[in-house]
């Protein structure tokens, strides 16, 4: 059952049905994951990296680790990298619900031989980490030296710290809150309302491949805009015309912003499927850490992992104040919870383009907490939540 | 041709074809307006009012005048408001593109006899100026005591203050900019690019009344999602469940935000013309202050004006940081430049809904407009641009 040094994606089935958050059960439930590193013998360096909204397994890629576009956190993950693959044992797995090996909405529903489609359950956040959960202990692996995500990827990372207290030493969370606002909601619906206007939608039943290309391409698009900053969009597109091929428009000449936004909305048309679109925004909708819980104050003091919760300065979307917001409660509640402020332009997306940063702070946090507590060779501050400003 | 007092719609249509600002002409203009107030016998005494995106020339409704939704400025217009219309003769069109009884591609092409749809020239904010002014000129006014709008009404101010510059004492901008940057064009372009994705839209030859109302609905969603702040959304929806009817889901309950946008977005539709909002988001990305004068640097100035520009502080759209720098390079040129921020939840739309705020503003203006420079006995103080921090 113990990994050898492996950087190949591999399936694990799971030996019983998943129970889901709300209602139901998944009877059975295939994870795709992939680790980098060796598992120690007293199995005490297993740090779990978890992917965002749109991402997969393939967190590091030992054939082309110099290329930050091979796997989404690549730079971060090696040897002498952050996640020290000569130290730690890293996994990262495929989400429920996901599309790229782990059971989704177009996987086959046993009971029908047909993909899944809308007969697939509403999943939510706590049903990815059990299934994270299952995965893992399958492996033989009980503790975790480290969880690491951003955006629902550190809403994962959260729920962690909360579900398994006694079993994670440290959680790293970029960009992500105890839940998301309205705002973030609407922003959500709108791309799924997007999927669902595309004819080729047909109620979710369309056939695998030939998907509502068009409705996943705008709901993108509406993701990429809402990743990005405004002053990171002056400075890379300003008023400039399109740059890349545009689709045809009756009103002349498009801008660069928009050949941008419809290059990244084909990009995923052509690598994602737009039922798992539809359910993983939705968890992200539903997530709220205090749910289930016996009262809405009983979630955070379980956590009884170190935390470490950073903000992207530019980030609308999930605002460094929110980030901070939860570091905050948690310092007040006496636990060890350090918040930083990553300065960028990228928006919320900044955790997966600030390399040098991220590697920065995460090696910091890492290799000596405390040392986040002073002054840095850069004349930036740590602080512990109260001080940030 | 003075016009007495009246408050219904009328139409004038123009004497000749308007030449378009990006090359060609349209042969015949009709431009939908209403009046309010008495026009003095020497004719100083007219404001302009011009309406935002989906907008029309009914910006006061005398025969409702204490319902804020029975006209868009209501509340601001009539005897003893803010615009007074015992001293002024405040007039609204609908702009060029629009549907609501001006000139647009919902019009008969007479050289077809059937609707324009894309047949429709581009048209920019300068062509709506041009139509203003030919239709003032028709009414026998030639100078405006003030021209007042917001967003792209305001933009509209701003050229006519910038083309007309000897014909307009004071010019009242809200949440309005030089020019939108990309992150504003990227969210009109998710907006037009629903719209096209609806089948209904048939390239835009759809029967008139039969059109793309899911698409036009999705993009009204964005719009409104983006006029309004994430604070205002916490504070109006939270997470709570819908209270709206909301259309079927496959994904369970609906959140409140997501009933709001449908509602706002059903409500659009029954009213406007999809190809009309596209040629109206196209015109707010195009407009340039800049542009067509021999240097970047030579429209601003021209301006004669005094002018007032008002930033909306929760405005994330169109932040107030850059109406102020607006203001600042006028107050820079050695114009009469007032920056004033309107403090709000609302977000852009906080000038369609702050109410006593903006009529203090704008009574402040029009009456004493030296009185800004004094505090308030809010204790709020009104700065020239430099002292704004």
């Amino acid at each position: 059952m113990l990994q050898p040094l492996v950087s190949a994606l591999q399936y694990h089935t799971l030996s019983r049905p998943l129970p889901l958050w709300r209602g139901g059960a998944l009877s059975s439930v295939t994870v795709a994951y992939e680790t980098w590193g060796t598992l120690s013998p007293t199995r005490d360096n297993v740090v779990l990296v978890l992917h965002a909204l749109t991402g997969d397994s393939h967190a590091a890629d030992p054939h082309d680790p110099d290329n930050p576009k091979a796997a989404w956190w690549n730079p971060l993950i090696g040897p002498g990298r952050a996640f020290d693959t000569d130290r730690y044992f890293v996994i990262c797995s495929n989400v429920l619900g996901g599309c790229q090996g782990t059971t989704g909405p177009a996987s086959t529903n046993p009971e029908t031989g047909r993909p899944y489609a809308l007969d697939f359950p509403v999943i939510t956040v706590q049903d990815m980490v059990r299934a994270q959960r299952e995965l893992l202990t399958a492996l033989g692996i009980r503790r975790l030296a480290a969880v690491a995500g951003g955006s629902i990827g550190g809403m994962q990372a959260l729920e962690w710290a909360v579900r398994y207290p006694a079993d994670v030493d440290a959680a790293l969370l970029f960009g992500a809150t105890e839940r998301i606002g309205p705002q973030a909601i609407g922003f959500n619906a709108i791309g799924r309302n997007a999927i669902m206007l595309d004819p080729a939608w047909c109620d979710g039943r369309y056939v695998p491949g030939r998907g509502p290309d068009a409705g996943l391409k705008l709901a993108r698009m509406v993701g990429m805009l809402t990743y990005q900053s405004s002053e990171g969009q002056w400075l890379r597109f300003g008023r400039e015309p399109a740059s890349r091929p545009t689709s045809p428009s009756p009103l002349g000449e498009k801008f660069d912003i928009e050949g941008y936004l419809e290059y990244q909305g084909r990009a995923l048309a052509r690598r994602f499927d737009a039922n798992s679109y539809l359910y993983l925004t939705r968890a992200m909708d539903l997530y709220d850490v205090a749910e289930g819980w016996e009262s809405g104050q009983a979630a955070l003091p379980r956590i009884q992992a170190r935390t470490l919760h950073v903000g992207m300065s530019t980030d609308w979307l999930y605002p460094p104040e929110q980030v901070r917001d939860l570091a905050q409660k948690l310092h007040a509640l006496g636990k060890d919870a350090v918040y930083r402020e990553l300065p960028s332009v990228h928006g919320h997306d900044a955790f997966l383009k600030e390399w040098p940063s991220m590697a920065r702070i995460i090696d910091d946090y890492l290799e000596a907490p405390r040392a986040l507590l002073a002054v840095e060779e850069t004349g930036q501050q740590a602080t512990t939540p109260q001080q940030a400003s």
